[in-house]
């Protein structure tokens, strides 16, 4: 089924990019000299790597949290104002009394929330799996959440994240099936487009397709005629299956180095958008992306994590083709540590 | 000895500055919110990381070849053009034969003469160890440099290429002892200045004191009540000894993970400016400097090559003491390979 109405549209992303000026960040565009000479074409490189919190995922999670109602924002101050006077207090649902915002995440949206939460004077509470690396719990917890664990292996995330939302009245903000925060992440390629002029083609990471649906709504709202690619790894190629078969399907969860894109469905929002404005997907190996980590950080000098790194893989094996002459990239993130990108990248070349 | 005259004065750095336009990259000045808690002051930093050939080394290089007569900058065109005139070849003097530029390093230097030969439409002659890393030799190379290999346990750097150059009249373009060298690499801090406007502090990785004599000449230029910091890693403090002595001493050389910084002695020229404009040197062990090269690459997303890490460091440990509001900093360079990385900053943190 298409629909003809969007659940995202080009008003939407310039309607994100105007709330979340001088709160997020206006990332760089970088150009290599060498990246042109081995793409055969003109590369702009947007660097969301740069960005609050290391990734894209701010700009959706702000866009989402900053249209809450005050009453939902206001956990703490207004709390606090009614338990000075205690009748009144002793009135407030359980609801009043706490609110705020929820999310799931063990990855960059965990971080993303938590901050957007931060920026706008409320509370968040990330529901995150036990054994999330110490470094990720460490920064949502460094921007004030309230961080509440589960096991993997027996316990559903989204439905404890559902409950204890409504338990404590809080808004729940998903990582990409939501329309303010496709709104939101499609703002990186907006930015892209108005700073640099038209492109002929803009590259894409696809995870959940946020990124992607915002980013093409954003291309193709602006110049119709821009080819819009989607890249996601090998094992993770349910967009790109999704799309051949006309609808979403579902494979085996992905082993990959690229944990942004370890999805095994799209979002049925996300596809929605995708479906109609992706031309195509294309797919890299985990040494591919390897590759072109050790590629950024050498060359480029920039830190790159594996999801955000499929593009630029793509363009430097060639994968996506012929190119026209001036391609953008959307470099979506940079949150990997050192002892990991050690791992990934430290020794030799493939 | 003190003299007046100075060897580079604002007016050469805003001289290279104009030569260097459209050529060298105005490179990104990057701020970190997270980087301004820590240190404790507002800091802004100078990315020459970003710069052509991954350091800052290219300002000078260029600008001192800029400036040869185009007889010495013509080899190749040149000589062709009288080759087809048998008996007016045969007049010729070698050094009118084969023109062009000549440089000893084994690091950045290499990279950035061999570059400015290529912008210069003429060739250069690059003297390097046996052993130097397959990678700098291959990227110097890759612009077009002739390599003289020798070995560095019995020979002579200096002596080879300085009979190189008279043998086959080469200007000799030296890594920091020369005004315009000088004067173009503290094109960085004028450009920084420039940017962001008056700062109450610049710290400054020193080698040979090259980029420090050129950077302290802009910023005290411009702003004469400026501190001037050089950072040197604890193992090479020659020019920290140097300054506290009053005239150049040696040391042992080196032996530090700052490769850019192992010099056993301060250049004649830079000491006499750095003697009279660099207010301190701060010192940093190698395990500072492996944190900072970790901390840029986590939180900053950038590579630092361990040289031009050490400002970093030395806000990280607080070792500059208590900061001024505004501080800028050098971030001198970006050459490091992903497997010399991982070796440094892939284990624990210190």
């Amino acid at each position: 089924m298409t629909t003809t109405t969007s659940p995202v549209t080009l008003d939407d992303v310039r309607d994100a990019a105007a709330r979340l000026k001088g709160v997020a960040r206006r990332t760089p565009v970088l150009c290599s000299r060498t990246l042109d000479a081995l793409a055969g074409a003109e590369v702009f490189l947007k660097c969301e790597n740069f960005q609050r919190v290391g990734a894209f995922k701010f700009r959706g999670a702000y866009n989402a949290a900053s249209r809450l109602s005050p009453e939902q924002l206001s956990r703490g101050v207004g709390a606090f104002k009614f338990r000075g006077a205690y009748n009144a207090a002793s009135r407030l649902s359980p609801e009043q009394l706490s609110r705020g915002i929820a999310a799931y995440s063990s990855g960059n949206h965990a971080q993303a929330v938590a901050l957007a939460a931060r920026e706008l004077g409320t509370t968040a509470v990330i529901v995150m799996p036990e054994d999330a690396p110490p470094s990720k719990r460490a920064a949502t917890a460094g921007y004030g959440a309230e961080i509440v664990t589960y096991d993997r292996y027996t316990a559903d995330r989204v439905a404890i994240a559902e409950a204890l939302a409504a338990d404590r009245g809080l808004a729940l903000i998903p990582p990409y099936e939501h329309p303010h925060v496709m709104a939101g992440q499609g703002t990186a390629a907006l930015e892209l487009l108005e700073e640099v002029g038209e492109l002929d083609a803009l590259l894409t990471p696809v995870g959940g397709g946020g990124l992607m649906a915002g980013s093409a709504t954003a291309a193709k709202g602006l110049h119709p005629g821009i080819r819009t690619v989607g890249v996601e790894p090998e094992a993770g190629d349910d967009t790109k299956r999704s799309l051949e078969a006309g609808r979403r399907v579902s494979i085996p969860v992905p082993r990959t180095i690229a944990d942004g894109q370890a999805l095994h469905t799209p979002g049925e929002l996300t596809f929605s958008v995708n479906r109609r404005l992706l031309d195509e997907v294309v797919l890299v190996t985990d040494d591919e992306i390897r590759d072109a980590m050790r590629f950024a950080f050498e060359r480029l000098k920039i830190v790159v994590e594996p999801s955000g790194a499929t593009p630029l893989a793509a363009l430097l094996t060639g994968r996506v083709g012929r190119l026209p002459p001036r391609v953008g990239v959307v470099v979506s993130g940079g949150n990997v540590d050192a002892g990991r990108f050690a791992e990934l990248c430290g020794g030799a070349t493939h």
